[in-house]
């Protein structure tokens, strides 16, 4: 017997009676009942969110709407500020060369939090910037930023605050009123406990001025349109509804659980999977690390694989390693979404095996207890049933 | 009681054992297990599109990869030839516009084919066009156009011949390399009896052409970066690969029924359909009607409502009025994917009784027996179990 154990930062598992939404039929995006279900789905997303703004939902991954609010935002011609600190930041970058929008890219060493005042500064250096794109949780380093210090700044100045939720939201605090994010962008495949295929972009008064000075720039991911079909619980085309009706299931759970307990739930998973970790003697990689992932260095004479083979193998774990120039350096374990204290512990025991196997010296027991030792005492609600 | 019975020209209704794979564990979009997933989904959209080309995955509907086709192929400030015959046609004339796309659009009347003589000397008057943009089946208005006839055409040109059969591939007739066609674009929620959220494109060496001599214009629908991903059996971002799961499950069936079969089918539930709808005295809307739908003028003295309100409030048929222009002058009945001949008759059969109820002078069974009359002595297959 091998137990499927889904611990990726993202796609994350679903709850099985999310799953069993996706198995009713199908029915019209333009019927009565099919509106009901978009009106509980961004009634559900903006409690998530903590935003009063709009909500669009884009039939994409969560590049697709990553690049819907970059382009629509900015002209070509004009500036963004990336604050690049990895993979996905990197991306936004990319994003911006084929719409010809000067992409500022603000780099900060892989692993290290972005520094506000450096925003500042870069604020100071490019007045004229139309946008500043940031990162809650950059999963390919497993940091998570500072995302309200920086909203603070950035609200101070004319340029409009993007954020990439796309794997932070819903795993770790984001207050997107409160914090000064005009676009928040999530993606469905994280913390919201659903399969990939939907995208979500909030976006602010500010914001939809920024849209409104923008000529169009693209068609399927026109803010404009789609906040003109939004305003009738529509959208511009048909959409992945059987997606968006297992969405109102995962959001009920949300709400039931409440958004402030599942942070908690994240943050205690995710120092409990920290202190098991570094009690094997690994190396976490990031020095401020996000909430939904736990990143370790590959320790001294293994393989990245090694490790991550025998996960899956043995216990049927699943993990990712490192992408791009952290290939091979770096594990990550996803815990986020619909995820429990005691599937972390279950990882670290398993961790624990797998490195003894693999000739690390390992001290059964030393990761489990070091978790144990963070979760005693502390009341973290569970996932609603 | 009122059993749901989705009679819409999309989404359409989805098989029982297709939908219980939605419901299954999500697996990670990278694994070996994905790949193989992939493998599988890309041998069977080849065979069903009829086609030895590559062909992309895109998690976004059919619009969105109509869009990547065309802004992947012609250069900003260059022609594309729009065959313009319906609000599906007339939205590619609208993605043009914010890449700098010059749209020639060549119209016919609503209802009517698109004369491939015309499509000729368009060509000729635009010799500088990259693109010539056709439909296979118009949704907007039940037609199904001569794409074997124009493809022809095109093929002896420089241009890329790109066809929009969304709603009609599955559904009709389409020899995508016999007929010339480079760039066949797809959706899920139609014939391929999938819920809505992904769509594909195929890619001729001849479009590869063009696209490799395009400047890119897009990045979440950059086909060059499709095209390096699907070489590994990937995609460039997280795919909605519960639905590309699925997907594998309805090309089984697909496969088990066979291509020639299946356009059978649905070339005899439409002949069905029509002859009954006829046989009420009710106007066919489409000159050339296509084989996915069928399309009906709202007859004198009622209003479309009447007729859609009553079949889904009586038999929880669900069908779709006019768009645009056409909207409250005809009633659009959908019979494509998993459908069979006694879905059509249900269907005649209940739009007898909500005519009769209405006042409209019917003689019960004059729909359902010019239906059998079509029926009786063939032998379509129906879709395997």
């Amino acid at each position: 017997m091998r137990k499927p154990r889904l611990m990726t930062p993202g796609p994350a598992p679903v709850p099985e009676d999310v799953l069993l939404e996706l198995a009713r039929p199908v029915i019209h995006h333009r019927s009565a009942e099919a509106k009901q279900v978009i009106v509980d789905a961004i009634a559900g997303l903006k409690e998530v969110f903590q935003t009063a703004n709009d909500v669009l939902i884009f039939t994409a991954s969560g590049t697709g709407a990553a690049e819907a609010a970059i382009i629509n935002t900015v002209p070509r011609g004009k500036k963004a500020i990336v604050l690049n600190a990895g993979v996905f930041a990197e991306r936004w970058v990319k994003v911006c060369k084929p719409y010809g929008i000067e992409a500022v890219s603000l780099d900060t060493e892989w692993g290290q939090a972005v520094d506000p005042a450096q925003v500042e500064s870069a604020l100071k250096q490019h007045p004229d910037a139309v946008m500043v794109i940031g990162t809650l949780s950059e999963t390919s380093t497993g940091t998570g930023h500072p995302v309200d210090a920086i909203g603070k700044i950035v609200a101070r100045t004319a340029a409009v605050f993007m954020v990439d939720g796309i794997s932070g939201v819903g795993a770790m605090e984001c207050r997107t009123d409160a914090w000064g994010i005009d676009l928040l962008v999530v993606g469905s495949q994280k913390a919201l406990m659903l399969p990939p295929g939907l995208s979500f972009v909030s976006v602010s008064p500010k914001a939809w001025a920024a849209i409104d000075a923008c000529p169009t720039a693209c068609f399927y991911f026109d803010m404009k349109l789609a906040r003109k079909k939004m305003a009738e619980f529509d959208t511009p085309f048909t959409p992945a509804h059987t997606l968006i009706l297992a969405l109102t299931a995962s959001l009920k759970r949300m709400k039931a659980e409440g958004i402030e307990n599942i942070w908690a739930r994240h943050k205690l998973m995710s120092e409990a999977c920290q202190a098991g970790v570094t009690a094997l003697g690994l190396e976490l990689f990031s020095a401020r690390p996000a909430e939904g992932l736990t990143v370790f260095r590959v320790p001294e004479g293994l393989k990245d694989s090694q490790i991550r083979n025998a996960l899956f193998d043995r216990f049927g774990i699943t993990t990712v390693g490192g992408q791009d120039r952290l290939k091979g350096k770096i594990v990550r374990i996803g815990h986020m979404g619909y995820m429990d204290e005691l599937d972390v512990i279950s990882g670290l025991a398993a961790l624990e095996m797998v490195l003894a196997d693999l000739g690390f010296t390992v001290k059964p027991g030393q990761a489990v207890t070091a978790a144990q030792q963070v979760l005693i005492g502390q009341r973290a609600k569970m996932p609603a049933g």
